[in-house]
């Protein structure tokens, strides 16, 4: 990764935080009077902003954010800030991720460490990571139905009937085959550590030009995992009669017909997180997936 | 991939064959002979026509392939080509597999179609397809010991012991794990479909611009394989005491000793294939690995 | 396996087969005037009856097929054979399965070779071979509000919500883990070449008295499939808030609650499976699964 | 599992330690000088014995601890009990492990609470529980030309060729596959969480009555890990020219030739393992794999 340093002079940073949650609300507040001591202005995200109490902090939706903010601080796990990811892609506002609690994939500043690395963020010590996205739509009939963006993922999936789905998977309008499986997940090199690392998918390191097609339990044995270049396009239509359950990171969610088809490729928006001093992907991954750090003998 | 024509017009053409196959033998013969007819210069590889009978072409070494071959058709299996690629990387010259029974993963003209193939690729409708190699050097008190190349892999593993070692892994300087199993698969995308696909590696489609880490039987869980981008550099260390033999495609070997540090990156030079007209990357999987081309209902 | 010979008297078959499939009703007319001709009493389920055009044959329900008949011969697929199956259990049938089309786990008469196998049929030349079915009860806040057989095997899995769901496991009343996963499989060693496979279980050989949990997508990656003894009681207790779909070989479905218990055991019923001379579950399973019978050197 | 209480007056313990350790030669020490002081003679094996100074007690070989331990305390890690196991397995003397630092799969009472766990053994309240191991042999030409005993398993793999060999697998005289690949490790349950659980082997609880086959590396997608039953007899023929190195427990070594067969078949002997109060098989295995205890809500 040819990462750089995080240089732009923050004047207004946003706060994003995880809702109803007693934690994040302190977290937030303390965070908000500091940047306010810091002589930054603070906008809330409403919702957000909603579930704390913070008279005298402007409450604002995403699009203020996105036009005013010079950089989104998210406290809360990973789920929060992919939720923020998306609804800020096409605004391409830098984001940090606090996390309460538990190390996560993206939330890397610790909670203890919040003021001492938002210190660091001021201080243009921070590295800048540019991560891809999903372009998801559903087409019906020639016409499109449906559209949103993925960070993590698309999972097609059978929904609660019990039986397979098939689907006909093409990439680059080059046939790859029917599946007849659970269903398939479509993952960018973020996603690569959610969903489809459960279901056997390799880790895509953020710097791979990738995405990963991960079949769910597929019915014969010699599916396997595949990565495509992050310029395909890849569809994947379902067979009729067979319909599926569409979710796109786990938070948006379509329900397509047979004959539906859903079209993905990489987004022209991108996601720019900010890291910490210190950080390395390698060493977040030892944290969170337990590799070992020493040898034994 | 934005694969091009082979328009080069070829003058002189070498042929390279599996050694000791009567088979093989008879059909080098029926190529040498047609070449000919179309005023095309053959020149055979001299091992090749140590193990035939074919009086009045020129027998050479890989050099003389290198410097004077407009291309080189290999007859054989995906293990003749594999060889083949290894000793004429340096030089350039494009590579056609003929396979000799069962479809390869890389000799994908068929024996029956031979000759028909043969008039496509003279009349320029064969397709260009770059692929990477890794440049493996072995590296021990901070002097090279060994250095090769590797078109599908470079194998890390225990010996005959039984017992497992341990791996201190880096990409790009960055520590990634000590790994303890029974060693480590590092595989480009002509490599993802082979050895390592076998130990629940990814599949890489050959346009994806990554190298395969595949764990064999990692001692603890939760380490799966991860790809990296082409430009890593990878460094594989053999933590003391552990020794370990290290194979380059399955057909090189290297016995490296506790300290030693196998060092991988992508190399300077390509491997072009070419292939026929009709070709296409997952028709080719379709075939090898009996996927589904038809829905069941 | 200890089998012996089916050498009852078979006085009466009862057909059972796929409903509306004409394939199917051909062979159904063919066996029923077949058996007629050999002086078998010809009993056809009701309906299996009503998708064919039969007259002068008794159509009749299962519970008579259990008191009367000598032996159930399964036309169609393995799904064909699962529901005669847990619809017979109670009765001790034995059954025989004829495919249709393409050999199955269960159903081995090939078609084309069905007179031929009712014959070895009557004349005492089958095998039989015993199976086990998982009883399975749902309990609701110490009541019992669920109960049915499976023959493969039972599946605790998230709905269509696109998030995981949290089971808390026990055997014998020792608590194994809480699996956070997107569900759970059940599955008796018939089970385990079924849907188990798909989601990297083992294949359980019929003789292997244990019971295979097999989770799905488990989010930590140390959760492996595993086997207990088949005398074993498991408990999947949904970890409110959860709530799951329950299915039972894919054909009876159960909706259960935050807090539901589902409790398995090995039912006193089983299934008495014949089989035609030269049988072999491996021989079957190569078949199926496409294992190499021959030596590639 | 139906574990009773080891109630045999204990008389005479043997004291077993992982060889050359300073810290394991201090428990060592302390327990021979505890159970002296219950009046218990100690008897220390002779290869223990020289590796650290017990004098005062008397050093014995294997044989003699048989002939006269009521039950031997292993002190080490599992690989120090397996060894043990393997030796004593004629006797039948019980087994109790005590663990050095971590916990084991089968070394459950920890250092610290040593001395308390022996009270409980000595007072009767250690749980009783049988293991089966492999009885393992290699035929030449129909002669047998090794024979030795397995506690986890046995692992017929290739040497250090980089290439696979091919293997002829029967169960009970029924050919199962011709399996080309890294090789195959058959293991019993006590093995299912060693080796064969890096290679996507299934958990197979004790109380399972079956043996686990499971391929390294199989060239073939559809190769799965199978379980047959305790009482069949399992042969691997190694297909000429393939030769093969077989490991036993990874602490006895074979090299094989060519067409030799390795029968595997569960011994005579079995292993008796004492557990301390409060043993739980699933809790331990929670602690080794990091298996949750707790919901996450």
């Amino acid at each position: 990764m040819h990462n750089e340093n995080f240089t732009r002079s923050v004047r207004t940073v946003a706060l994003i935080g995880k809702y109803q949650s007693a934690d994040v609300a302190e977290s937030l507040l303390q965070l908000a009077a500091w940047f306010r001591s810091q002589e930054v202005m603070v906008l809330i995200e409403e919702g957000t902003a909603a579930s704390i109490s913070a008279p005298g902090f402007a409450a604002v939706p995403y699009d203020v954010i996105g036009a005013q903010a010079d950089v989104a601080v998210i406290v809360g796990g990973d789920g929060t800030l992919l939720n923020a990811a998306r609804r800020l892609a096409e605004y391409g506002v830098p984001l940090v991720g606090v996390n309460q609690g538990r190390l996560g994939f993206m939330t890397d500043v610790p909670r203890e460490q919040m003021i001492a690395g938002m210190t660091d963020l001021l201080a243009g010590r921070f590295q800048t990571e540019r991560r891809f996205l999903l372009d998801a739509e559903v087409d019906r009939g020639g016409e499109r139905v449906f559209r949103t963006l993925a960070f993590n993922d698309v999972v097609v999936s059978k929904g609660d009937s019990g039986r397979l789905i098939e689907i006909h998977v093409s990439v680059d309008d080059e046939f790859v085959y029917v599946l007849r499986a659970d269903g398939m997940i479509v993952a960018t090199p973020t996603g690569s550590t959610a969903y489809a690392l459960a279901a056997n998918g390799p880790v895509l390191h953020p710097a791979v030009a990738g995405i990963a097609l991960v079949p769910l339990c597929p019915h014969a044995l010699s599916y396997r995992p595949i990565a495509v270049g992050d310029h395909c396009r890849v569809a994947l239509s379902l067979v009729p009669p067979h319909d599926a359950r569409v979710h796109f990171d786990g938070q948006a969610r379509f329900d397509a017909r047979p004959g539906d088809v859903v079209r993905l490729r990489r987004a022209q928006q991108e996601v720019v997180l900010l890291h910490p001093p210190g950080y390395g992907y390698f060493a977040m991954l030892r944290g969170k997936l337990h590799w070992s750090a020493t040898p034994k003998h």
